[in-house]
Formats: C-alpha cells, sequence, structure tokens
C-alpha cells in the first residue's frame, strides 16, 4: 500500500482531477457507490491506476464494496485545495487572456484583477465570470461584472491590497520571462503559463518552485508535438532510430 | 538500459518535446556537445530522466562524453516526427480559435483549414499564419494569408481533397464530443482538444486511440487544479487525509 506521506507523483496529481471530475459526474447521475473499474473507465485511465493514487489519500473504501461517491468526491475536493476560495489575476489580455476570460475554472476561483503591459489594453474594461451568488431560496441571476486593465506598474500595490493567489500569465513570448520575474517580485506565489517555459530558469513541466514561487505549464506545443508522435507511432508502430543502425 | 522497443511512457514523450527545445537553444548558442546534467538543467527536470528518455531513442553519445548536440536534435525532431509537414485544421473560431491561430507552432505545422459550427462565424475570413519560405539566397517576407471560415457541412468533402493530419478543437463544451464525432467521422485522425475531456468516451490524458483517431488533451482546468494543489502543499507540507483519523 502506498504510503500517504511519501510525495505525490507529478501523473498522480492530475489524476486526481479527473477522479474528481469522474466523482462529481456520478453524484449529479445519483450513483451512490463506484469502483476502481468504473472510475477508471470514467477518467480514462487504468483501474490499477485509481487504487494506487487514491492510497495517497489515505484509506478509501472496503476490499470488495467500492468506494462512496459523496466521501470521495469531498476528499478528492479537499485534497485538491478546491474547498476554499482562489483569486486570481488575468496578465496579458490578448486574444487568448480574453479567451480564458470566458472559460469555465470552476466557483472556487475567483477573477480579481487584470494586467497587461502594453498601453494599448490599459484602461480598457473587459467583462469578467459572475461572482458565485450565495445560496438563497430563489435562484438569483449572477451578476455581471467588469474590471479594468491596468498597467504592471500598479501590480505590487494591488498584491498587497488584495488577496492574489496565483497569476494566468499570458503575454507575447519575448516578454514572458520578465513578467513572470515582475509577478514573482510582487508577491505572485503562483503562476499558470500559456507560453512556453520561462527562461531562466527553464521550468519543468508539472509545476516547480523557485524562490517559493510555482509555476505550473499549459504548455501547447509539447501536446502538439505529442500528437504528431502519436500520429507517426500510428503509421510507424516502433521508434526506429538511425543511431541503432550504426552503433558506434 | 532501456529496451528501445518497450512503449515510451506519457511522461517521457512530453520530455523529449522539452530536450528537443533545450538542443535547438545549444545549436543555437553555438555549443557542440552538452550532458545529460546541462540537457536535465535546461528543460528543467532530473539528470537520470535525461538518460532514461533518451534510452529509449538508441545509443546517444558515449560514457563520460556527453550527447553531440546536432545529433540529438536531428533525432528527436525525427522521433517526434517534426521532419515533415502536419497540415492542421482550426474548428471553432471564438476567442480561443483565433488565439491559437497567432500561436507559434513552429513551421512544420502548416493551417489549411477552418470551420466552425456556428452560422455566425461561416463566411469570416481570418489571418492565419504564413507558409513557410523556401530557401532562398535572400530573406523574403512571409506572405500573409487568410483563409474562410467552413461550415462543418463542408468537413467531409474538405478532408477528401486536403491531407488534414490534425484538428485544434475549440468548440463550447456543450457541443465537443459531438464535434468530435464529426471529426472522426470526415477522418481526421488526430484531434488537439481545448475542452474538457471528450465524453463519451471519456478520453485519458496523454492521449487515447478510439477508433483510430488520437485525442490529445490541453486540459486548463487539470493544470489549475494542479496549482492549486501545489500552493495547497507549499502551505501544509504532507495530505492529512481526514479518513485515516477514523479507519472503519
Amino acid at each position: 500500500m502506498t504510503d500517504q506521506n511519501s510525495p505525490l507523483p507529478s501523473a498522480s496529481l492530475s489524476r486526481l482531477a479527473l477522479y474528481l471530475r469522474a466523482a462529481q459526474e456520478l453524484e449529479q447521475r445519483g450513483v451512490l457507490a463506484t469502483s476502481s473499474r468504473e472510475l477508471a473507465e470514467l477518467a480514462g485511465v487504468q483501474p490499477f491506476h485509481v487504487r494506487k493514487d487514491l492510497a495517497y489519500l489515505g484509506r478509501f473504501g472496503r476490499r470488495g464494496q467500492g468506494y462512496a461517491v459523496a466521501l470521495l468526491r469531498r476528499e478528492l475536493t479537499r485534497s485538491l485545495g478546491l474547498n476554499r476560495r482562489w483569486q486570481y489575476i488575468v496578465v496579458g489580455l490578448d486574444l487568448l487572456g480574453q479567451a480564458l476570460l470566458k472559460a469555465d475554472w470552476g466557483e472556487e476561483f475567483v477573477c480579481v484583477g487584470l494586467f497587461d503591459p502594453s498601453p494599448q489594453q490599459q484602461g480598457r474594461r473587459l467583462d469578467v465570470p459572475a461572482l458565485p451568488q450565495p445560496f438563497t431560496l430563489g435562484q438569483l441571476p449572477p451578476v455581471p461584472r467588469t474590471l479594468r486593465v491596468r498597467p504592471l506598474s500598479e501590480l505590487a500595490d494591488f498584491v498587497q491590497k488584495q488577496a492574489v493567489d496565483m497569476a494566468f500569465l499570458c503575454v507575447p513570448t519575448e516578454i514572458s520571462s520578465h513578467t513572470a520575474q515582475q509577478l514573482q517580485q510582487a508577491g505572485i506565489r503562483g503562476i499558470l503559463n500559456f507560453g512556453p517555459a520561462l527562461n531562466p530558469p527553464h521550468l519543468p513541466q508539472g509545476g516547480h518552485e523557485e524562490n517559493d514561487t510555482i509555476v505550473e505549464q499549459v504548455d501547447f506545443q509539447v501536446s502538439l508535438q505529442r500528437l504528431a508522435f502519436g500520429l507517426l507511432r500510428q503509421s510507424i508502430p516502433q521508434l526506429t532510430p538511425t543511431l541503432l543502425e550504426n552503433p558506434t
């Protein structure tokens, strides 16, 4: 059995997010109990992964009886830190940044500020996702919100006054490393970077701690190259290294 | 030593893309030879990963002498399938799709078509990345191109006439599974999906083959949850499962 004090492998962490999505779906369907097999199918992974990954969270379920869906959902939510509110800013409001403002991140993530290094963007007011409504008897419609795009010179002051947990970084590649440093200096502890890996330092996939700032990469290009490799492999079933033909 | 005929693990594949980026950078700097240590630092991974991952490609370098940068770059390029041209279409031209048209995917990836299920988008002409210029004595400026956004009803016919290798799928979540099926039926073999995992079937991270169509996920939400987990872990160094307090 996996020791829950050992570090959680990066791939397991990603799968926990997929199990959470599966558990939420099962709960919505009114399913009370589930199995490694069903979770694996919903998450698109192997059943042994489910058992191994959930072991990091402690002892779930009983042998032969599976997992209680509500408990599983609650525990995954808590372990992933999704039982609290996370406040983010978006840095870079070109097309990608604007697209991120339309995405559904889950209501635990709240946009509190917009920043852009370009004077053309500064001062614009953009629609941001509505705040989650408190529980009431009637269903309140979400209240539309707009935020003003600020210059980065206001960042340090802003972070001091507002609790900013993380920044979505989507500025042009040429300035992304410099901007990341500015975010770090302003006291931002978490960066979700939508550009190529930051340089310097080069940052690993799957997050990296550097001076207490964690950077998580969303690297479109790596994903594209993975797809190209997959398609290539489909036509040529195994890697056929040229070097092997003439080993020295 | 790793057998190069064994399947390449998903995490190794992502790292190969990072080594390629590192090798390209070293080559641009005029560096001729490199080490596992240097590659690891540039890619932001551990040196033992470098040795293990490159073993999948065959025998590189000699013990104590490191890797020849040009050879490494060439072999990684070939293994990842980046020594050929890949033709892609973009399906869904809202903000995210438009942002993808501005991204630098590398000149081996060429946009050949635009599709959108919404009549509001159809018929628009959008700028797409310029075609790579053939080698000439002088530096030719890239030729600007626009493409017309087509309805999905034209897809099957289009795929028959053009060699389409892959589709970037960035339609709204509600229709993404249905649209993925349409792509598959039209004969698209590779999908880079920017929405939540397709359903049904649920697709694993890191690609999945289903009726010969490979889907590679770019899942923003999983990345965000990974970041939240990292930040949480920084303040609470170990997972503290509630279930362990009261094991049954």
